[in-house]
């Protein structure tokens, strides 16, 4: 079973490999993204382009492509960089930033899920989109519905992609489409900060990358870790302005004692 | 005539309403200007390709362009937003960083200004240039003409264009072509920080999107917010390091005390 | 001979011109580099697109072409902004972020080191690269090669393009091929940020820009600026997210004083 102490195991693998983790993200939050990586202690390369993206998932120990700001020359890259992961077998997470919400995005979310990915995580708008269901639209890349509504939608995702799905929010559920680990760590503000979300499915890709544990187990570790750091952040912080860089110290700082007092599983 | 108390009630609806903001900004700051949205208590959602503007126009409660680092792809787009959100009734603001220092720039800002933004920011330089003057294009995307050497030009602007036309700097002149409302909040040290002047770009259609006050009031209240949080952050600053992160966390914490206490306007 | 105190007159000349650096960078630090250089002092301006850098160039005091995330249509417009900036006698620096690791950019840096950079600015891989060794490729855009094994490296590159060329680790050695200045500043802290390698070619810039040095000393007095700022931003950090704002506030307030007790070089 998922614990805690799995968890610091994970993490000290991850601090000691640095795995290099090729990110396709939004222009929005790739510098957030950059540096929850190098917090973490895992390498990121944010290579974007059609001509260079085969040849940065051959040397990566994994792949996070984000679907946010998408452009068709950027569509045609994660695609590419999907395919090759998938021959190589580097592992590779999918976050379907804004999908329901925009058809070019869902498409491309969809298209994308068809290309084998191991993980994908998103909040309970885009998990319930992907699955085929009738999403409310009018939030944007914000979530217009709970992950515990999403639940459901996230296990049919996953049996139907072969793919751990993560659907994250208040509670964060991770789903082999048998097995659930569920989160309940993490701050309502950490939603004021843009690119938390983002910076888990990197995580994700990064804990992916350095082994030891199941797919659905390192998934769920990526998503602890972020929220126990993201909670310990906001503990003390009187805004988003000081939760956003205290989390990236607490990616940094936190260590196998803060995740036994403060994981809450289940 | 403008209050600060009005401000207080408007601030009270954005964070209530949480309006889907769509924001078509520069690369540069970006980030910025979602965190500024999100601590404000808006919702970003920063869609910039042709093939998904004009669908999140739809979904929209406004609009920012701001053309820092356009290319055609994005030039493109960017009219195809402000058309759809003309058509529409969505409130949009135009942002013409670089307007008067680059042709391409100032060329796009001129066409965009051709598209009945309810509104328009920019600094001495970018009024003065999309208001026909000649401008000294030595300084880039900073300014070479204050705002009060700017506020004829932004008169005939607002006038031209049937728009609010707010110009910013030490002082913040914000005029319908009749009135003027002027704020004398901000501190020096915000110019040491990119995109700040964005966020209030963005702020502005956020407070335009919540309603409940004239165009000109609700700018007015969105430069007035970004001043007195500025401010109020530049007080206990180092440096432009720290000024960055505690203006998030002013937006995300002011309160009508605070504007009673602190707003200059006339 | 180099000394903390022409850094320090340079420094000063930087802040009294406030000059205006051109900044193509990549997506991932364009904004840290942005606010690097508006807390030296100087005014960045980011375009980008071939329709307006040759324009941009033209006002601009010196240029900085970083290659980072690359595209076709970006690696286009820092061609013609090189060109011209060679053309109209702008000092330029070269920053190959990922030279060495990915075919696509390693063809891009050759091209622009063959069109007159004032200077190079890279990690050991990618100034060992681009002077034509086999280089690991494992660590993407991070270093598989120290600064001292890539000194050698350097002295042929800078021969070679007539450039002066910086290569930057635990130790950044200049060099114009003859002359070595070596900077023991710094912290290890640093290389978990991303884009401090970033800011240090934007600085370089800006002390070129600055002009009162030979290029091999304002190179070094904008790396040594840069080391002195980032230990001392480093010395009271927990964690990279304090670093990343305290090294702002740190290139802000830097002087003399603190420039003469910190300085290690030879």
């Amino acid at each position: 079973v998922f614990s805690a102490s799995d968890t610091w195991t994970a993490l000290q693998r991850v601090r000691k490999a640095r795995p290099l983790v090729h990110s396709i993200v939004n222009h929005v939050t790739m510098n957030t993204v950059a540096n929850g990586l190098l917090a973490l202690g895992a390498s990121p390369v944010m290579a974007r382009t059609a001509e260079e993206v085969a040849d940065v998932v051959a040397i990566a120990a994994a792949l996070v492509v984000n679907i946010g700001t998408p452009s068709p020359a950027s569509a045609a890259a994660m695609k590419i960089a999907a395919d090759r992961a998938a021959a190589l077998g580097v592992p590779w997470v999918l976050d379907p930033v804004g999908a329901g919400a925009v058809a070019f995005r869902t498409d491309l979310a969809l298209d994308l899920c068809r290309r084998s990915p191991t993980a994908i995580r998103g909040n309970g708008s885009e998990i319930m989109a992907l699955a085929g269901g009738n999403v409310t639209r009018e939030k944007g890349v914000d979530s217009a519905h709970g992950a515990d509504e999403a639940l459901a939608a996230a296990r049919a995702l996953a049996a139907r992609c072969g793919a751990v799905v993560a659907v994250t929010g208040a509670v964060d559920h991770v789903t082999d489409g048998t097995r659930v680990v569920s989160i309940r760590n993490g701050d309502p503000m950490m939603a004021r900060v843009t690119g938390v979300g983002c910076v888990g499915s990197a995580l994700a890709a990064a804990f992916l990358a350095a082994g030891g544990l199941a797919p659905l187990d390192a998934v769920a570790a990526a998503l602890l870790v972020l929220g126990v750091a993201g909670e310990a952040a906001a503990e003390d912080s009187p805004g988003p302005g000081t939760l956003n860089w205290r989390l990236m110290d607490a990616l940094y700082c936190l260590d196998g004692d803060m995740l036994a007092a403060r994981t809450r599983i289940g």
